[in-house]
């Protein structure tokens, strides 16, 4: 049995969906950030990062919202392009540039427009730019096929279905979709499926903290209260 | 044959040091960031991305430094962990946990210490902890075993050398590594291996631009040149 430790955040989303989609049996464990159940020594046991998604399955500790993805993939056989030349460069490729690129970037982006203590308008220019030219190739990518990797609906979708939902609330910009009509069309069509509502029904049942207070800072923004750097 | 795409910075480097280390033939073509050719239309239409490294294999083409070091690993079967339970995971999650933290934070902290337009603060004192805490999180891992995966060289070493050599311009510390003792210890062991010397020797063989003017900083800050976001 796969334990999964969870919030409603984009990344752990992410594997609620690949857990609903292939129909595994998964025992769900929120973990509270903004009471910083994150930082707990036994949570901090398993993944030393702080963060989640992890799962547990066996012997196996799998922490990263894309390694995950790509663990469970392969050990179900499932959501993966079909076999051919160059297809796993391909998975490999886009699968990371969700990873390192537009994960990073939009996270960014929504720190220093949301919850950065001061308006810093460098920064906010940096990663305005940053996040949207992520989300352009993204975009145009989605332009020229189905899905990412071309007509098989995989991993690669299921890692940018988790942080579309916070373009508008990243980019300060409500009508933000119109400008990517194609990660619109497909994100709609990953919602309107059991597995996504079946997904958004678990990040439901538990009540989350929802004050972001000062105990929230501490534990999601610790560098706010550390020491100046030399 | 395989065709790599690079220029002498850290992520590029390690797919340097895999082949070497792998006696792969490969033919190295030079991408000039400072010139802006990683934005000409031959090279965007192989990495929509605009980076360095990619690598070319037949049909296959790879682009992510992490995203290479997977698909060599599993192409040659070299420098994997060994078989056995929890090992996938393991080697997944310290993958990402690179690829996802220690270089997108690293990255933004060179960024705001060396090349930001003007000081921002609060920039600098975020992606110095961040980076502090994921480097922490290394030395950890490495004071328990010689390699992030317990015994065996892996390409999560690989990929940990990548951005290592660059600690103390990132933090502006040039005693970093006295924090670190078990980084530094890995660094040297893989600076004195064979592959890395010649690894070096290839960023040395091309006469890549020094300046840092006005052309550099278009071709790899354009956002400073952006208007203001809304």
């Amino acid at each position: 049995m796969i334990t999964f430790y969870y919030n409603a955040a984009p990344n752990p989303m992410k594997i609620a969906l690949f857990l609903e989609e292939a129909g595994l049996a998964y025992d769900p464990v929120p973990i509270d950030t903004r009471r910083g159940q994150q930082h707990a020594p036994a949570f901090r046991a398993i993944n030393p990062n702080g963060k989640v998604p992890v799962i547990t399955d066996g012997e196996a500790t799998v922490f990263d919202s894309n390694a995950i993805l790509l663990y469970l993939a392969e050990k179900t056989g499932r959501f993966l392009p079909p076999e051919g030349p160059g297809r796993r460069g391909e998975l490999l490729s886009w699968l990371m540039f969700v990873a390192s690129g537009v994960g990073p970037f939009s996270g960014q982006a929504v720190h220093f427009r949301n919850f950065a203590p001061e308006k810093v308008p460098y920064a906010l220019k940096r990663y305005d730019f940053e996040a949207r030219r992520h989300w352009q190739i993204l975009e145009d990518r989605l332009s020229a096929a189905p899905y990412m990797l071309g007509d098989t609906y995989t991993i690669v979708d299921m890692s940018v279905w988790g942080w579309a939902s916070r373009l508008s609330y990243m980019l300060g910009d409500d009508r933000i979709m119109e400008s990517y009509p194609n990660i619109d069309r497909l994100m709609c069509e990953i919602d309107a499926r059991p597995a996504a509502e079946r997904a958004q029904a678990l990040a439901k049942s538990h009540a989350f903290k929802v004050a972001f207070d000062d105990e929230a800072m501490r534990a999601l923004y610790p560098q706010i209260f550390a020491p100046d750097p030399a």
